[in-house]
Protein backbone atom coordinates (compact mmCIF):
# COMPACT_ATOMS: atom_id res chain seq x y z
CA UNK A 1 0.00 0.00 0.00
CA UNK A 2 2.79 2.23 0.81
CA UNK A 3 5.07 3.62 -2.16
CA UNK A 4 8.84 1.74 -2.10
CA UNK A 5 10.12 5.42 -1.10
CA UNK A 6 8.33 6.26 1.74
CA UNK A 7 8.54 1.98 3.42
CA UNK A 8 12.14 3.23 2.85
CA UNK A 9 11.33 5.98 4.91
CA UNK A 10 9.46 5.28 7.67
CA UNK A 11 11.88 1.75 7.79
CA UNK A 12 15.08 4.31 8.48
CA UNK A 13 13.30 6.09 10.98
CA UNK A 14 13.20 3.29 13.23
CA UNK A 15 16.50 3.12 13.66
CA UNK A 16 16.38 5.89 16.05
CA UNK A 17 16.00 5.15 19.42
CA UNK A 18 12.57 5.17 20.90
CA UNK A 19 10.68 5.87 17.73
CA UNK A 20 8.37 2.85 16.95
CA UNK A 21 6.07 2.09 14.13
CA UNK A 22 3.90 4.45 14.62
CA UNK A 23 6.24 7.47 15.44
CA UNK A 24 8.02 6.78 12.62
CA UNK A 25 5.12 6.88 10.22
CA UNK A 26 3.80 10.28 11.59
CA UNK A 27 7.42 11.72 11.45
CA UNK A 28 7.63 10.86 7.85
CA UNK A 29 4.36 12.13 6.63
CA UNK A 30 5.04 15.18 8.17
CA UNK A 31 8.23 15.93 6.70
CA UNK A 32 6.51 14.67 3.40
CA UNK A 33 3.11 16.68 3.81
CA UNK A 34 4.46 19.92 5.60
CA UNK A 35 8.05 20.04 5.71
CA UNK A 36 10.72 18.92 2.68
CA UNK A 37 12.93 22.03 3.38
CA UNK A 38 13.66 20.35 6.71
CA UNK A 39 13.54 16.58 5.60
CA UNK A 40 16.46 17.95 3.17
CA UNK A 41 18.92 19.90 5.98
CA UNK A 42 18.56 16.99 8.20
CA UNK A 43 19.71 14.66 5.38
CA UNK A 44 22.35 16.91 5.04
CA UNK A 45 22.78 17.39 8.63
CA UNK A 46 23.25 13.46 9.08
CA UNK A 47 25.17 13.12 5.96
CA UNK A 48 27.58 15.43 7.32
CA UNK A 49 27.85 14.21 10.94
CA UNK A 50 28.71 10.95 10.01
CA UNK A 51 31.13 11.68 7.20
CA UNK A 52 33.18 14.15 9.11
CA UNK A 53 32.83 13.59 12.83
CA UNK A 54 35.64 11.48 14.56
CA UNK A 55 36.74 11.39 18.27
CA UNK A 56 39.23 14.01 19.96
CA UNK A 57 42.77 13.19 19.82
CA UNK A 58 42.93 14.40 23.62
CA UNK A 59 39.76 13.19 25.37
CA UNK A 60 38.28 10.62 22.91
CA UNK A 61 35.00 12.71 22.67
CA UNK A 62 32.91 13.29 19.33
CA UNK A 63 33.79 16.14 17.58
CA UNK A 64 34.62 17.03 13.68
CA UNK A 65 37.60 19.29 14.70
CA UNK A 66 40.74 17.57 15.69
CA UNK A 67 41.10 18.58 18.94
CA UNK A 68 37.43 19.41 21.22
CA UNK A 69 36.61 22.43 22.47
CA UNK A 70 37.16 21.53 25.81
CA UNK A 71 40.43 19.85 25.18
CA UNK A 72 41.50 23.37 23.16
CA UNK A 73 40.26 25.60 25.95
CA UNK A 74 43.28 26.60 27.83
CA UNK A 75 41.37 27.89 30.40
CA UNK A 76 40.38 24.74 31.93
CA UNK A 77 42.17 23.27 34.80
CA UNK A 78 44.02 20.77 33.28
CA UNK A 79 45.71 19.21 36.38
CA UNK A 80 41.55 17.60 36.57
CA UNK A 81 40.45 14.41 35.01
CA UNK A 82 37.02 13.53 34.56
CA UNK A 83 36.75 9.99 33.50
CA UNK A 84 33.02 9.20 32.05
CA UNK A 85 31.50 6.39 30.04
CA UNK A 86 29.80 8.46 27.04
CA UNK A 87 30.25 11.55 25.25
CA UNK A 88 26.41 12.07 26.60
CA UNK A 89 27.66 12.50 30.29
CA UNK A 90 30.16 15.18 29.48
CA UNK A 91 27.10 17.21 28.14
CA UNK A 92 25.26 16.47 31.77
CA UNK A 93 28.36 17.41 33.65
CA UNK A 94 28.97 20.13 31.58
CA UNK A 95 25.04 21.15 31.94
CA UNK A 96 25.64 21.30 36.02
CA UNK A 97 28.61 24.00 35.27
CA UNK A 98 30.19 23.23 38.85
CA UNK A 99 33.13 21.72 37.04
CA UNK A 100 36.23 23.33 35.16
CA UNK A 101 38.55 20.67 34.16
CA UNK A 102 39.39 17.90 31.18
CA UNK A 103 37.17 15.17 30.44
CA UNK A 104 38.27 11.54 29.16
CA UNK A 105 35.65 9.01 27.53
CA UNK A 106 35.87 5.72 27.54
CA UNK A 107 32.65 5.01 25.17
CA UNK A 108 32.38 2.10 27.26
CA UNK A 109 32.41 0.45 30.56
CA UNK A 110 34.37 -2.79 31.16
CA UNK A 111 31.85 -6.09 30.54
CA UNK A 112 34.25 -9.07 29.85
CA UNK A 113 30.99 -11.36 29.24
CA UNK A 114 30.73 -8.50 25.92
CA UNK A 115 34.22 -8.62 25.56
CA UNK A 116 35.00 -5.13 26.66
CA UNK A 117 38.26 -5.04 27.87
CA UNK A 118 40.47 -2.50 29.24
CA UNK A 119 42.12 -2.49 25.73
CA UNK A 120 38.16 -1.24 24.09
CA UNK A 121 38.24 1.50 26.49
CA UNK A 122 41.41 2.97 25.87
CA UNK A 123 43.23 2.36 29.20
CA UNK A 124 46.85 2.72 27.63
CA UNK A 125 45.44 6.08 26.02
CA UNK A 126 43.71 7.25 29.56
CA UNK A 127 47.13 6.36 31.58
CA UNK A 128 49.07 8.49 28.93
CA UNK A 129 46.98 11.18 29.47
CA UNK A 130 47.18 11.34 33.54
CA UNK A 131 50.65 13.15 32.98
CA UNK A 132 50.19 15.68 34.78
CA UNK A 133 47.00 15.46 36.40
CA UNK A 134 46.40 15.99 39.93
CA UNK A 135 43.45 14.27 40.65
CA UNK A 136 41.08 11.66 38.16
CA UNK A 137 37.72 12.34 39.01
CA UNK A 138 36.65 8.77 37.90
CA UNK A 139 32.19 9.38 37.08
CA UNK A 140 31.32 5.88 36.05
CA UNK A 141 27.82 5.05 35.91
CA UNK A 142 27.01 2.92 39.37
CA UNK A 143 26.05 -0.25 37.54
CA UNK A 144 27.97 -3.33 38.36
CA UNK A 145 30.36 -2.47 35.60
CA UNK A 146 30.84 0.84 36.43
CA UNK A 147 32.03 0.24 39.68
CA UNK A 148 34.48 -2.41 37.74
CA UNK A 149 35.71 0.53 35.82
CA UNK A 150 36.27 2.33 38.51
CA UNK A 151 38.47 0.19 40.67
CA UNK A 152 40.52 -0.26 37.72
CA UNK A 153 41.37 3.30 37.05
CA UNK A 154 41.88 3.92 40.60
CA UNK A 155 44.24 1.26 40.89
CA UNK A 156 46.26 2.21 37.85
CA UNK A 157 46.20 6.04 39.05
CA UNK A 158 47.61 5.63 42.53
CA UNK A 159 50.45 3.41 41.11
CA UNK A 160 51.19 6.72 39.72
CA UNK A 161 50.92 8.58 42.84
CA UNK A 162 47.67 10.13 41.54
CA UNK A 163 44.92 11.26 43.97
CA UNK A 164 41.53 9.30 42.69
CA UNK A 165 37.90 10.13 43.66
CA UNK A 166 34.87 9.05 42.64
CA UNK A 167 31.81 11.34 42.14
CA UNK A 168 29.21 10.63 45.11
CA UNK A 169 26.26 8.99 45.14
CA UNK A 170 23.16 8.65 47.64
CA UNK A 171 19.64 10.33 47.55
CA UNK A 172 19.24 13.06 45.17
CA UNK A 173 18.88 16.41 45.60
CA UNK A 174 14.97 17.24 45.94
CA UNK A 175 14.22 13.78 46.51
CA UNK A 176 12.17 12.38 49.41
CA UNK A 177 13.69 9.12 51.33
CA UNK A 178 10.38 7.29 51.12
CA UNK A 179 10.47 7.10 47.29
CA UNK A 180 14.32 6.29 47.03
CA UNK A 181 15.34 2.86 45.99
CA UNK A 182 16.54 0.81 49.19
CA UNK A 183 20.47 0.10 47.59
CA UNK A 184 20.56 3.74 47.07
CA UNK A 185 19.30 4.31 50.88
CA UNK A 186 21.59 1.88 51.93
CA UNK A 187 24.65 4.21 50.10
CA UNK A 188 23.71 7.05 51.27
CA UNK A 189 24.10 5.99 55.10
CA UNK A 190 27.34 4.15 54.47
CA UNK A 191 28.59 7.35 53.06
CA UNK A 192 27.46 9.62 55.53
CA UNK A 193 29.32 12.39 56.21
CA UNK A 194 30.22 14.64 59.54
CA UNK A 195 27.97 17.88 59.95
CA UNK B 1 30.53 22.58 24.14
CA UNK B 2 28.93 21.07 21.10
CA UNK B 3 31.00 20.66 18.00
CA UNK B 4 29.02 22.99 14.67
CA UNK B 5 28.18 19.90 13.13
CA UNK B 6 26.72 17.68 16.09
CA UNK B 7 25.14 20.79 17.28
CA UNK B 8 23.64 21.71 13.70
CA UNK B 9 22.24 17.40 13.72
CA UNK B 10 20.69 17.60 17.13
CA UNK B 11 19.11 20.96 15.54
CA UNK B 12 18.09 19.71 12.60
CA UNK B 13 16.57 16.12 14.80
CA UNK B 14 14.26 18.61 16.69
CA UNK B 15 11.89 19.51 13.90
CA UNK B 16 10.71 15.72 13.78
CA UNK B 17 7.03 15.67 15.66
CA UNK B 18 7.53 14.39 18.91
CA UNK B 19 11.03 15.05 19.66
CA UNK B 20 12.69 17.76 22.11
CA UNK B 21 15.70 18.63 22.83
CA UNK B 22 16.69 15.16 25.24
CA UNK B 23 15.26 12.96 22.92
CA UNK B 24 17.71 14.64 19.92
CA UNK B 25 20.64 14.55 21.59
CA UNK B 26 20.25 11.01 22.13
CA UNK B 27 19.52 10.07 18.76
CA UNK B 28 22.36 12.32 17.74
CA UNK B 29 25.02 10.61 19.90
CA UNK B 30 23.11 6.67 18.72
CA UNK B 31 23.65 7.76 15.33
CA UNK B 32 27.54 9.03 15.60
CA UNK B 33 28.89 6.28 18.42
CA UNK B 34 26.86 3.16 17.36
CA UNK B 35 25.21 3.38 14.35
CA UNK B 36 26.74 5.38 11.47
CA UNK B 37 25.70 3.41 8.64
CA UNK B 38 21.98 3.82 9.94
CA UNK B 39 22.76 7.79 9.76
CA UNK B 40 23.75 7.87 6.19
CA UNK B 41 21.06 5.14 5.52
CA UNK B 42 18.61 7.45 7.13
CA UNK B 43 19.82 10.41 5.13
CA UNK B 44 19.73 8.86 1.90
CA UNK B 45 16.09 7.99 2.28
CA UNK B 46 15.31 11.61 3.26
CA UNK B 47 16.65 13.01 0.34
CA UNK B 48 15.09 10.74 -1.91
CA UNK B 49 12.05 11.06 -0.37
CA UNK B 50 11.54 14.54 -0.11
CA UNK B 51 12.82 14.75 -3.67
CA UNK B 52 10.86 12.75 -5.32
CA UNK B 53 7.59 11.86 -3.41
CA UNK B 54 4.36 13.74 -5.12
CA UNK B 55 0.72 13.31 -5.08
CA UNK B 56 -1.19 10.65 -6.68
CA UNK B 57 -2.95 12.30 -10.00
CA UNK B 58 -5.85 10.73 -8.99
CA UNK B 59 -6.44 10.12 -5.07
CA UNK B 60 -3.81 13.11 -4.34
CA UNK B 61 -2.16 10.27 -1.67
CA UNK B 62 1.68 10.47 -1.27
CA UNK B 63 3.76 8.65 -3.80
CA UNK B 64 6.51 8.69 -6.03
CA UNK B 65 4.75 7.33 -8.95
CA UNK B 66 2.26 9.01 -11.09
CA UNK B 67 -0.48 7.19 -9.56
CA UNK B 68 -0.76 5.26 -5.75
CA UNK B 69 -1.13 1.24 -5.88
CA UNK B 70 -4.62 1.72 -4.75
CA UNK B 71 -5.49 3.68 -7.34
CA UNK B 72 -3.50 1.42 -10.12
CA UNK B 73 -5.03 -1.89 -8.24
CA UNK B 74 -7.83 -3.02 -10.78
CA UNK B 75 -9.10 -5.36 -8.33
CA UNK B 76 -10.46 -2.50 -5.89
CA UNK B 77 -13.88 -1.84 -6.03
CA UNK B 78 -14.33 1.67 -8.34
CA UNK B 79 -17.94 2.68 -7.36
CA UNK B 80 -16.55 3.75 -3.66
CA UNK B 81 -15.18 6.45 -2.66
CA UNK B 82 -13.59 7.20 0.96
CA UNK B 83 -12.76 10.71 1.70
CA UNK B 84 -10.19 11.23 4.02
CA UNK B 85 -8.24 14.04 5.40
CA UNK B 86 -4.58 12.61 4.80
CA UNK B 87 -2.80 10.17 4.41
CA UNK B 88 -2.53 8.47 7.62
CA UNK B 89 -6.01 8.33 7.45
CA UNK B 90 -6.01 5.66 4.58
CA UNK B 91 -2.96 3.79 6.37
CA UNK B 92 -5.44 3.28 8.92
CA UNK B 93 -8.81 2.50 7.29
CA UNK B 94 -6.25 0.01 4.64
CA UNK B 95 -4.91 -1.63 8.09
CA UNK B 96 -8.53 -2.08 9.08
CA UNK B 97 -8.99 -4.37 6.38
CA UNK B 98 -12.48 -3.94 5.99
CA UNK B 99 -12.51 -1.67 2.67
CA UNK B 100 -11.72 -2.77 -0.60
CA UNK B 101 -12.88 0.86 -2.70
CA UNK B 102 -10.82 3.85 -3.47
CA UNK B 103 -9.82 7.18 -1.54
CA UNK B 104 -9.82 10.73 -2.29
CA UNK B 105 -7.52 12.55 -0.01
CA UNK B 106 -8.22 16.42 1.16
CA UNK B 107 -5.20 17.57 2.74
CA UNK B 108 -6.74 19.20 5.36
CA UNK B 109 -10.50 20.08 6.07
CA UNK B 110 -12.38 23.44 5.38
CA UNK B 111 -11.44 25.99 7.81
CA UNK B 112 -11.85 29.36 6.49
CA UNK B 113 -10.35 30.92 9.72
CA UNK B 114 -6.43 29.34 8.41
CA UNK B 115 -7.57 30.77 4.66
CA UNK B 116 -8.58 27.15 3.65
CA UNK B 117 -11.43 26.51 1.62
CA UNK B 118 -12.79 24.35 -0.88
CA UNK B 119 -10.25 25.10 -3.52
CA UNK B 120 -7.58 24.37 -0.84
CA UNK B 121 -8.87 21.01 -0.37
CA UNK B 122 -9.44 20.57 -3.89
CA UNK B 123 -12.85 19.72 -4.22
CA UNK B 124 -13.16 20.75 -8.22
CA UNK B 125 -11.08 17.37 -8.44
CA UNK B 126 -12.82 15.97 -6.07
CA UNK B 127 -16.23 16.37 -7.96
CA UNK B 128 -14.90 15.81 -11.45
CA UNK B 129 -13.80 11.80 -9.34
CA UNK B 130 -17.15 11.13 -8.39
CA UNK B 131 -17.94 10.56 -11.95
CA UNK B 132 -18.76 6.72 -12.06
CA UNK B 133 -19.28 6.56 -7.94
CA UNK B 134 -22.12 5.18 -6.58
CA UNK B 135 -21.18 5.56 -2.68
CA UNK B 136 -19.02 8.06 -1.33
CA UNK B 137 -17.81 7.62 1.93
CA UNK B 138 -17.03 10.77 4.20
CA UNK B 139 -14.25 9.44 6.96
CA UNK B 140 -13.22 13.24 8.04
CA UNK B 141 -12.56 13.67 11.56
CA UNK B 142 -15.52 14.14 14.15
CA UNK B 143 -14.39 17.54 14.91
CA UNK B 144 -16.20 20.85 13.74
CA UNK B 145 -14.06 21.35 10.64
CA UNK B 146 -14.36 18.05 9.93
CA UNK B 147 -17.71 17.74 10.11
CA UNK B 148 -18.86 21.24 7.84
CA UNK B 149 -16.53 19.39 5.37
CA UNK B 150 -18.46 16.21 5.57
CA UNK B 151 -21.38 18.46 5.11
CA UNK B 152 -19.78 19.87 2.35
CA UNK B 153 -19.39 17.12 0.45
CA UNK B 154 -22.34 15.71 1.17
CA UNK B 155 -24.28 18.51 -0.33
CA UNK B 156 -22.40 18.58 -3.52
CA UNK B 157 -22.54 14.78 -3.74
CA UNK B 158 -26.26 14.32 -3.77
CA UNK B 159 -26.87 17.38 -6.16
CA UNK B 160 -25.08 14.61 -8.56
CA UNK B 161 -27.38 11.90 -7.53
CA UNK B 162 -24.72 10.15 -5.55
CA UNK B 163 -25.16 8.23 -2.37
CA UNK B 164 -23.65 9.89 0.90
CA UNK B 165 -22.54 8.06 3.79
CA UNK B 166 -20.69 9.37 6.55
CA UNK B 167 -18.71 6.38 9.12
CA UNK B 168 -20.12 5.86 12.59
CA UNK B 169 -19.07 7.61 15.81
CA UNK B 170 -19.70 6.10 19.00
CA UNK B 171 -18.15 4.17 21.85
CA UNK B 172 -15.33 2.41 20.72
CA UNK B 173 -15.09 -1.62 20.17
CA UNK B 174 -13.42 -2.81 23.98
CA UNK B 175 -14.22 0.74 25.24
CA UNK B 176 -16.25 1.29 28.30
CA UNK B 177 -19.15 3.70 29.10
CA UNK B 178 -17.90 4.47 32.39
CA UNK B 179 -14.60 5.99 30.52
CA UNK B 180 -16.30 7.55 27.64
CA UNK B 181 -16.84 11.02 27.28
CA UNK B 182 -20.12 13.15 27.63
CA UNK B 183 -20.05 14.17 23.80
CA UNK B 184 -19.06 10.97 22.33
CA UNK B 185 -21.93 8.88 24.59
CA UNK B 186 -24.52 11.65 23.44
CA UNK B 187 -23.77 11.10 19.69
CA UNK B 188 -23.83 6.99 20.49
CA UNK B 189 -27.37 7.55 22.08
CA UNK B 190 -28.76 9.85 19.37
CA UNK B 191 -27.66 7.37 16.76
CA UNK B 192 -28.53 4.40 18.30
CA UNK B 193 -29.48 1.63 15.89
CA UNK B 194 -32.60 -1.09 15.93
CA UNK B 195 -31.38 -4.42 17.32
Amino acid sequence: MLSPLIDQLIRSLRILPGVGPKSAQRMALYLLERNREGAVALAQALANAAEHVKHCVSCRTLTEQNQCSICANSRRDCSLLCVVESPADIFAVEHSASYSGKYFVLHGRLSPIDGIGPAELGMDKLLQRLEGVAEVIVATNPTVEGEATAHYIAEKAKRLGIKVTRIAHGVPIGGELEYIDGGTLAHALTSRREL
